[in-house]
């Protein structure tokens, strides 16, 4: 039984008040905060449709993506999310860095501290890295970019704008979230993110590929997940689907099947892909995201991946420019002086990004 | 027998009325064309020898080179012509890429225009990769830096630039590609090129390193390559370069003689070596190009290689200012209406690259 | 025996009067060069300082980082010193590259020239490379970014800045240089700019770990090591220590037991390692100073790491700042006819700084 420990303190850092210095994943945003990145991504949005999408704004700040592990869409997506705003980007990968010669990750980010980095994205396999590297930074803000099984707040703060986008508002929506489960940081960040902003979330994939406190109902009981309280839980997809505003497969590892966790991949397509049948059981025109790389024809069918209803090109199309407004409200942010920044009153949008 | 089929179709996408979106090959590339692409060159070799190497001309623009391949001098080259132009350039390799998780193509470079990049430029080890790149892309351009045995058009067009440079014109010159041809990009590339701008071109090669259709001369009859008809074949040295305006001997890879396509290394220097006793059967002054990069001591001579005659380093650097050529015709292009594009006479400089 | 070489020209390529165009080493480094970069490096950190941290200096030049070793510290500095010079930096490692193409390193150093780099950084595991390099460039500077065991000469001037920074002078400091001073290009690098700007160097390592010359002595006669004839040897640490400074101990790379140059590390880490004990030896406020990535535990414990008298972050702080001057003074320079340059009195800061 989990002891309850606070999890909020008296002033919970945030984005609206300028307290905030790193997003590591979504269960500590508050309702107000996601407001603020959608209204700030909005803002983004319109500078990336100009002719020169690009502006001052981070002029003279460095951004480092320092990558453990491969990526091309998170990586690209930060790196010129920092460009378009005028930031210098370096990129460090495990290969061919200091991390062959067996430095620590301590270390390393202190190192990078020290150089001047003023934001670090981190992808790295281990869950919980991140928190480690924040903890042991005093100038240098961190976004989580990938963290093991862990989180990956920046893919579901995406994932929430495009929902928003489409629909007005993410309150209210059935939003169901298929397959490998266990193994999402995508599924946990998503999780805390939506919930909080008032959707209905229900989680479908095989009894092997869920979370413990999922299968056995503990999370209800969990004080600390006291935010996930309505989420529900399901084996069967068509189940899951049916009324659903929201339709999100999940990237199956194929070397899931190698670890038992799944008879074979037919059979795994052909109880959970997301495919033109099952999506018909959705309410009409329920929206299809999918936080990438597909493997089409086994967590969803090529039809429904290129279909009228995905909108997973422009879920990489906002991923640009959630991670602009995130690189803006951390690293501009830190440049008032916090007096100022506390006269902005919650939810409402500072005047600071009015110069975009 | 190849099927006659209608290779330019009434209004074929060009880059003197600012239609065409891609470089593919030089197949299509009509003399107005490859003239344009000189002219463009020129003003950016100007530029180029600046103090300051740098015009805003790409500003906010968003250039990724996506490299399957290994690659020094191509890569650095677009990136520092991006750059030069103030465009945000962004590489991915297949090393540490989603490709390392068996993501598509098609679905990698859909995710790419969707960030909102401009225009990719993209080396891929498959002949015919950016060619089904640019039928998938509505927004983004493609510039093919070399795929397969195919085409590389960038080196190509620096090839035509540097002998037009020291020519005055690339019309009657007689120009011997030896070597590799079969397996060989950049020759094919400069097949369409140099006979597109009228030079007369000579292969040499032995029968294992040509492509079936020059041994049996059946592309003399090809309808497909009926700008190839005055190419001439042949398989004595000696015989090529006699008279030669431009000697061009192209990279031997050392794996085709394991292929069984060489007796050895050493005969086949000995045979093919472009070397100053051979250098000496062409046109006194005659120019030395070579594709890079090179195996001295092999394809060509040490001493011709470093000589008088090389410009095997104006090449790389008229490289660069080809490529910003490249990357400003089809890019900064994409901004003007269509409608004024037309206005611009064939063949003469359109007005748009007078302000750099 | 040695056979006496004139080392000194009449006219020594310098940074102060602009004629030095490559910086490979310090052992050709005179006191008012050293003090050119230290007060250079003043001008940057008062850049670095600012919030928004960026100078438009460098605009339009370009600057290769050409890595054939892994790092992260050095690139990352160089890279980030270059960018916030508003300079385009390209990076090329060996992986990736035509350098696994087999393409010799004069080719690709002559390529990289050609495509108008300004400057290469390099990093090589063969000493003397850069050398190489420099002798085939006409127009392109290069910087020794750490060669084989040969040197490392922008981590050394890195070193005397912060010992600068902390004692105000240099000169007269007993600095103590620890480990494995065989294979270690930072204490080769140090040991001439150390002696140079007036430091009392004690060198400690077991015999193994130890370059012929100084086991046997015969540094002190040789007349190309004239200025490293006041540099003491010990194999006693503690005897080193007495009295120190400035305690630098130096990375001991791990397959030096392997080698069998070392009993265990565990008796390395007894007899050699800066420990808290050891280092009351020194004289109070001693600083530390280590080149990275430490090995915590073994050279160094990790309380003296990351103890109050360590300065190894601001190492890296400053690392950015040098590499900033020196990017400065080589490239900057070039643009200034030679004859204003002779104008500079020798040890004055030249004008064309003051504008940053």
């Amino acid at each position: 039984m989990a002891i309850q420990t606070p999890t909020t303190p008296m002033h919970h850092p945030n984005l609206v008040d300028g307290t905030r210095r790193h997003i590591l994943d979504l269960d500590d945003f508050s309702p107000e905060e996601i407001e603020l990145v959608m209204a700030t991504t909005d803002a983004m949005g319109e500078v990336l449709g100009r002719e020169i999408k690009k502006v001052p704004t981070l002029r003279g700040k460095v951004i480092v993506t320092l990558f453990y592990e491969a990526s091309t869409r998170t990586r690209v997506s930060f790196e010129e999310a920092g460009k378009l705003l005028s930031a210098d980007v370096i990129n460090v990968s495990s290969s061919g860095s200091s991390v062959e010669k067996g430095e620590s990750l301590l270390n390393t980010v202190r190192t990078l501290q020290a150089t001047g980095a003023d934001l670090i994205v981190v992808r790295h396999p281990h869950s919980g890295a991140p928190y480690f590297m924040a903890r042991n930074l005093e100038r240098t803000s961190v976004i989580n970019g990938g963290d093991g099984w862990h989180a990956h707040p920046s893919q579901a703060l995406l994932d929430l704008y495009t929902i928003r986008q489409h629909r007005g508002s993410i309150s209210g929506a059935k939003v169901v979230i298929v397959g490998d489960i266990l193994h999402s940081r995508v599924a946990r960040s998503n999780l805390w993110g939506l919930t909080a902003a008032g959707a209905h979330v229900v989680l479908c994939a095989p009894p092997t590929l869920l979370p413990q406190e999922f299968l056995d109902g503990s999370y209800r009981e969990d004080p600390d997940s006291s935010g996930l309280a309505s989420v529900e839980v399901t084996f069967n997809v068509e189940e899951a689907i049916q009324d659903a505003d929201v339709v999100m497969p999940l990237r199956l590892q194929l070397e899931r099947q190698q670890a038992g966790l799944l008879p074979t991949l037919r059979e795994y397509s052909k109880m959970y892909q997301v495919d033109e049948r099952r999506l018909k059981l959705a309410r009409p025109g329920a929206l299809v995201l999918h936080p990438g790389p597909m493997n089409e024809g086994i967590e969803i069918s090529p039809q429904v991946a290129h279909g009228a209803q995905s909108l997973i090109e422009e879920q990489v199309h906002n991923g640009v420019a959630v991670r602009m407004a995130l690189l803006y409200l951390l690293v501009a942010n830190k440049e008032g002086p916090p007096s100022t920044a506390q006269d902005t009153p919650s939810g409402e949008l500072p005047r600071r990004i009015r110069f975009l």
